[in-house]
């Protein structure tokens, strides 16, 4: 295939929704986006979605290059194909594809977020020549995309890779999912947020944080106040390290992955993130992976991992394990 | 290939090693097996194990027939072949391939035995046509063997599948790895043993295994007083079955598994061991997973899953991630 051979990626994301036109090298060309959650329903959504993937196709001249769009979305069953009742977003189970395809006559394929996040990685970023890692998103949720022999891993049920709700013994968090404790209600950008909130009952810190309210904080305000050394806020990301690092521990000793790859608002927090669950992680896990997974921050270029892997889906082939 | 196609699998175990001739369809022709441990060193082990081979070769008539010796034994690297100082054995880190190649020129592979056992499992047990599922070997340690796609997980350092040293939260209890709290120091036979004695020590129990040394108490011994109603056995099961039935339920959620197969000394224990392992198993499981995990016991017949995995090396083709 040449350059010149495109497709469209779609992430659909809790906040925001992003369509972009992707070059087979994985390049964006250009790239519109609008809130995920101002409309009275899926369908209304979807109008718009259709919409704005029209306005993409007919702003790029060649269109007979177009070769595909491919969507990533939260909870996507790889078997069915259909959106199974996000937790962040409201609108219960629904197929997603098949009403976007009312609208254009291209070929489509979807993708759960975490999934298409791992394909971005695996084919344009970090993790390029990577056969076998592990994906984490962590953003309103916790997700994760299994990569085994280059291949996503989907499972029996097509549901591979809910590391989000595992267990962790600590505290009595409850989760969307109507579980208590699960992993993503302490590592994500929320459970950063519950961690803050917690520490501050447990003890008088001075800190800006202990102004605002459980509403108004945001994990980019812990992030920000880590940095300038707040010490409520760098508790509640050495906490944070601590539980994701020793769940990685344990997970490594399940796959034995060449490495673990972390994307998502939180990320952004840098060494103040990536320090302790390093840490962590060496110190809890099997003495002979120590020193040997890397842990590495998300390096496609703009951001866009799930868009560009969402249109790998079109401009690579054999992705998956089914 | 014909029903004449043989092939010779080891499984060398922590107590006995086994050497059986193996037909295509799983059928074990013959075997013998002998103590593991009573040799000075590993070259003694494997002069002894030569001979076994040899006489197996000998008693069979058409030896033109036989195509390889398929070894099972613990801590094998998939990659450099080589088994890296068994935590259950005193060898240290042994070439038992190239060693055992000085006697025989018969083309020979050695496998990690919880894939052995898996494979067993796959192509001639209750795993027959299931592409998806976890082995879980139950004998001196915890071994586990992943099946994805119908082919065994290697992973990227050659050392997938090590469930056994991931972590509970529970106890202090130290392994043999240098972890503390590894799952094995609760699932496994020790780990029962383990458990009983524990819950000696927590408060008044009208059994007989109180009259029994921490020496002399067996997990058959726990196991058949539990059959025999003996409370602190049952809670020993009981405690068993909680610990890893929730960590399956954790692991579900990272492969998505159609089924899970146990093997091994424990499991002879039956529904003693299986119903709080499921019951357990159920109430943590992400709420998608409800019912549609089949936990199951091991049906290989005769028992000689491993022997029968370690020769499917050669009777079958395409056995693994690499």
């Amino acid at each position: 295939m040449s350059e010149k051979v495109r497709a469209i990626g779609i992430d659909i994301g809790g906040t925001n929704t992003v369509v972009g036109l992707v070059t087979q090298s994985g390049t964006c060309l250009q790239e519109m986006s609008f809130p995920t959650r101002s409309y009275k329903d899926a369908s209304s959504f979807v109008a718009h979605l259709a919409d704005v993937v029209g306005q993409q196709i007919s702003s790029f001249p060649e269109s007979g290059d177009l070769i595909g769009i491919g969507i990533a979305a939260p909870n996507v069953n790889f078997l069915s194909g259909t959106i199974e009742a996000p937790a962040n977003l409201e609108w219960g189970a629904i197929d997603l594809m098949g009403m976007l395809k009312r609208h254009t006559d291209l070929p489509m394929r979807i993708i759960n977020d975490a999934n298409a996040a791992a394909l971005g990685e695996l084919h344009f970023g970090v993790a390029k020549g990577v056969q076998n890692f592990l994906m984490i998103t962590l953003g309103t949720g916790l997700g994760s995309g299994i990569v085994i022999d280059g291949k996503i891993l989907n499972g029996a049920h097509g549901l591979a890779g809910e590391l989000g709700h595992s267990s962790t013994d600590m505290g009595v968090r409850k989760c969307g999912c109507g579980k208590v404790g699960c992993l993503e209600t302490f590592v994500s950008a929320p459970g950063l947020r519950r961690t803050a909130i917690e520490l501050m009952a447990r003890k008088r810190w001075d800190s800006d944080l202990c102004r605002a309210s459980f509403e108004n904080i945001t994990s980019q305000m812990i992030a920000e106040a880590a940095a300038g050394g707040d010490a409520l806020a760098l508790e509640a990301f050495e906490f944070t390290g601590k539980i994701l690092g020793r769940k990685l521990a344990d997970f490594v000793t399940y796959q034995d992955p060449e490495a673990i790859i972390l994307f998502g608002g939180l990320v952004k927090a840098g060494e103040i993130l990536f320090e302790p669950i390093r840490r962590y992680f060496e110190a809890s896990v099997l003495p002979t992976y120590r020193g040997k997974v890397a842990i590495l921050e998300s390096q496609v270029p703009g951001g866009r991992v799930a868009v560009l892997g969402a249109a790998s889906l079109f401009l690579t082939s054999n992705n998956s394990h089914d």
